[in-house]
C-alpha cells in the first residue's frame, strides 16, 4: 500500500446461514438445511477463495433476538457457533481471513483473547475479531436478571476489554520460547509476561496460557456508525464495517472516521473501511431484475413486518396500514443505535411506505442494493473506491452460495481488468495479504538502530 | 451392553501437548513445538481412531497455574485452548469422541451449551464436556480481583450450571425443523422452548439459538474424587475420570460411585468409569523399563520439586531434604481437594522420599504407572475390568505421540484377543459407540403406548 504500489480493494463476504435475504432459505436452489450444514459453509469459502477474497466473516448474536420468530417459526434462528465453526473451516482454507463476532459485553476478556489467539494458531496466521457489545435485551437476558447495559456503558467496557485482550496477547514475547531439549529451558522467563490488569470492570492477572498469535495480535473488526461505535473504530478498529447507502455518506463517514484514527495517533492506511453491499448480478440487467423479483416473491409479509419491527428496535406497527407512510416513533429509551437511525432516515428521503422499508429491509437491511451487470456493479464500487467512500467492500450474498458464485464469476474480473483487485494472494497472514502491519509486542526491546544502520 | 452383549471397555485418550510425563517434551521422538502444532494432534487423533479408542481428552486450565513455571521456563505453558483445537479436530477424525474441559467457575452457561452444541454438529454427535469447577487462585486471577470461591459454592454452582446447559440443550425439539421452502415454515413454534431459568446463580431464558444436538445432549464427562467431586459425577457424569493407584481403590471407588448413581435413579450402566493409566510398553520388560527410564532421566530436580509443590496446593518444600520424608502439611483452607490427600496417602503408605514423589508424581501424577509387556499391561487392565474397579480407562501416554503408538500397537491387540475391546467401530456418534443412551428431549411428547403395543 505503501510507495508506488497500486492500491488495490479488500473485499471480505459477510456469511450469514443461507444468505443476507430474509427469504434466502426458500430460495430455489439454497439448501434450507444449510445453517447448520458445514459443507454448506466449506462450499461458500472455497468459492471466496477462487474469488481471492480477504475475508470470510460472521455475524452473530448471543440469543433469537427477534422474539417474533420464536413466534413465527418462518427462518432459519438455529446455527453454529462462530469460533467453533471458524475453527473447523481453517482446516478447509488456506488464504482467507477468518473473522468471527464476540461480545464484549457478554464475554471475559480471558476467553476472548485465548481464543483467538487459538484460531490465528489454526489458520496459521488468519483470525480476526468482530468487537461487539450486543444491544438487545433478549441477549442480556441469556447472561442474567439485568436489562442490557446503557450505550456509553457498554462502550467503556468494549474500550477496557480491547485494551485487555492486546494485552493478554503480548503475554509472551515472539521469542520467547526456545524449546531446546538439551538444556531442559522452554521458554526465557523474561520473555513471559503478566498483564496485573485492574481496571473499571475487570481485574485480569495474566500471563495467556497461549503464546503470541502468528498476527501478534489477530485482526480488530469493529462496525457501528454510532458516536461510540465510530469512537473505539477510530480507536482500535483495522477493518471497519459500515452501512452507507450514497457515495456521499459514504465519503463523508470515510473521512470523519479517519480523522478520528489520526487524531488517536494512527496512520489512516491503517483502517481499511468496508461498507457492506447486496450485488444481484446477471449478465444482463434484465436477467439481474428477474433473481431479483424472484427474490422478493419469497417474503413472506408476516415475516417483512416482523422484521421491520425488531430493525427498529421492537415498535408494534401492527396497527399502521402496509401501504402509509413510516410513523413517527418514539426514541428507545438511552439505547438508540445507528441501524435504527438510519432506517428512518432513509424512510423519510425517499418517501417509503412501511411496506417498501420491510422489503427493503429484508434485502439488505441498511446496505445498498444493487442490481446489475457486472460492469454496473464494478461501475459503483470502483467509483466509491476511488473518490474517497470505502478500502473495499464486504460483500453479502443475497443467497449462498449462489449469490457468491455470481458474484465471483462476474464482478471479480471486471475488478481485476480494471486494476483494482488482486489477480492472486501474496502473503501468508491476513494482516501480510492486506497490507496491514504486525503490532510488535509491548515488551519487546527497542530495535538496535546502530547495528541495522549497516554496521 | 445389555442383553447377552459380551461387555466391552471404553478406551480414551488423554492428550496433555507433548505427554503426560513432566519431561516427555525432552524425549528424542518427540516435537518440542508440538504444543501449538495442529499436525501434532492430528497424528496423535489418527493413532488413536487406528487404535478405536471412544474418547479424545483434552484436558485444560484457564492459568498458568503453576507460578514456579513462570520463574523456570523449563516446561510448555502455551497451548491451544480446547474448543477451538477439537473443532478443527473434528474435521481430521470420523469416530473418536471429542471431550473438551470447559469451567462451570469462569464461564456462563449459554456459552457452553452453545459451543458444544456447535461441536457436535461439527463432528455428527462426538463431542462431550469434561465438567470441572476449576481450584486455583491463578485461574481466579485472569477473571477479577476476587479469590478462587470455595469447594462447596463452586460444586453448587456446577450442579445448576449443568442443568442450565441440559435445559439449554433441549431448546429445540429434535423435530421442530421442518424447513419447508414451499409453505414457508422454517420450523414448528411449538417446538422451540424458553428455559426461564432462574436460581442461585443463573438467570437464563434461552432458548439456544442452535438446534438440539445430534447427540440430544453431548457427552458429560467429570472427574473429581472429593465427596463433591463424586456427588456431581453421581448425579450427571456419563465418563468418570478417576485417579486409583490399586484395584482395592478402584473397586471401593466404582461401588460407591455407582450406586450413589443408582440411588439417583440413574442406571449404573448409564456411567462409565475410566481410571486413569500411565502404560510404558515394551516387546521385553527390559525394553520398557529402558523407555521409562530414559524419560525419568529427562526430569530436573527444580521442575520435579515445583510440580509436587504444586500438586500439593502450592506448599514450599525447599526447606526439606530432597531425600527425606514429605513433612506434615497444614490442611489448605477450606479447599483440600481430593487429588492433594491422594497424594499424601501415596506417600505415606509407600514410605516415599520427596525425591520419590516428585519422580511419581512427574510421570503420572497420581496414577498408577504400568511398566511392562503388553501382556503385563493388559492382564491388569482385564484384572480392573473384570473385577469391579473400570468399566474401561484413561490412557494417558508418557509421551506423544510415541507413547500412544506403542500402546495401539501393542496392547490393543493383546486386548482384542482376549474379547476385551472392540475390533471395530459400531455406531455413528460417540453414543452410539459406547452404548450409552440419547437423552430424549425434556418437551417430548410421551410415546404412545396403544401404538406402539402393535395395534
Amino acid at each position: 500500500m505503501s510507495g508506488g504500489a497500486r492500491r488495490e480493494m479488500n473485499l471480505g463476504v459477510f456469511v450469514e446461514t443461507t444468505g443476507r435475504h430474509l427469504a434466502s432459505w426458500r430460495h430455489q436452489q439454497v439448501n434450507p438445511l444449510a445453517p447448520l450444514d458445514f459443507g454448506h459453509y466449506r462450499r461458500v469459502m472455497e468459492i471466496a477463495e477462487r474469488g481471492l477474497f480477504d475475508l470470510f466473516f460472521l455475524a452473530d448474536g448471543l440469543a433469537i433476538r427477534d422474539r417474533s420468530a420464536e413466534r413465527l417459526g418462518r427462518g432459519p434462528k438455529a446455527h453454529f457457533e462462530p469460533l467453533t465453526l471458524l475453527s473447523a473451516l481453517s482446516m478447509a482454507s488456506r488464504h482467507i481471513g477468518l473473522i468471527a463476532t464476540a461480545s464484549t459485553t457478554f464475554n471475559q476478556p480471558f476467553h476472548i483473547a485465548r481464543k483467538f489467539a487459538s484460531l490465528d494458531f489454526l489458520s496459521g496466521g488468519r483470525a480476526g475479531w468482530n468487537i461487539v457489545t450486543s444491544s438487545s435485551d433478549a441477549e442480556a437476558e441469556n447472561f442474567g436478571a439485568d436489562p442490557i447495559p446503557a450505550a456509553r456503558e457498554r462502550y467503556r467496557r468494549a474500550a477496557e476489554f480491547v485494551e485487555v485482550v492486546r494485552g493478554l496477547w503480548d503475554s509472551w514475547d515472539d521469542d520467547a520460547i526456545v524449546a531446546d531439549p538439551a538444556s531442559g529451558v522452554y521458554f526465557r522467563p523474561d520473555g513471559l509476561h503478566a498483564l496485573n490488569h485492574r481496571g473499571e470492570f475487570f481485574a485480569v492477572r495474566g500471563p495467556l496460557n497461549i503464546a503470541r498469535p502468528p498476527q501478534g495480535h489477530p485482526l480488530l473488526v469493529q462496525a457501528g456508525s454510532s458516536v461510540a461505535g465510530m469512537a473505539l473504530g477510530a480507536s482500535v478498529g483495522e477493518v471497519i464495517y459500515t452501512a452507507q447507502t450514497t457515495l456521499a455518506d459514504a465519503r463523508s463517514f470515510y473521512r470523519q472516521l479517519k480523522e478520528q484514527a489520526q487524531a488517536a495517533g494512527r496512520s489512516p492506511d491503517a483502517m481499511r473501511i468496508l461498507p457492506g453491499l447486496f450485488p444481484v448480478v446477471g449478465r444482463t440487467r434484465d436477467e439481474a431484475r428477474e433473481k431479483f423479483d424472484y427474490l422478493q416473491s419469497l417474503i413472506h409479509p408476516d415475516v417483512g413486518l416482523a422484521q421491520l419491527e425488531h430493525h427498529l428496535g421492537g415498535v408494534d406497527l401492527s396497527g399502521y396500514p402496509l401501504d402509509g407512510p413510516l410513523p413517527e416513533l418514539p426514541q428507545a429509551g438511552d439505547n438508540p443505535t445507528s441501524r435504527i437511525a438510519l432506517l428512518q432516515h432513509v424512510a423519510r428521503r425517499d418517501n417509503l411506505t412501511i411496506r417498501d422499508l420491510y422489503l427493503q429491509v429484508a434485502i439488505a437491511r441498511g446496505h445498498p442494493v444493487l442490481i446489475g451487470t457486472a460492469t454496473d456493479i464494478a461501475d459503483m464500487m470502483t467509483a466509491w473506491f476511488q473518490e474517497g467512500g470505502a478500502d473495499g467492500f464486504n460483500i453479502m450474498p443475497g443467497w449462498l452460495p449462489g449469490g457468491l458464485a455470481d458474484f465471483v464469476d462476474l464482478v471479480v474480473p471486471e475488478l481485476q481488468r480494471r486494476g483494482v483487485f488482486r489477480r492472486r494472494y501474496q502473503g501468508a497472514t491476513t494482516r501480510d495479504i492486506m497490507g496491514l502491519a504486525r503490532p510488535a509486542g509491548r515488551y519487546a526491546a527497542p530495535v538496535n538502530h546502530r547495528l541495522t544502520a549497516g554496521e
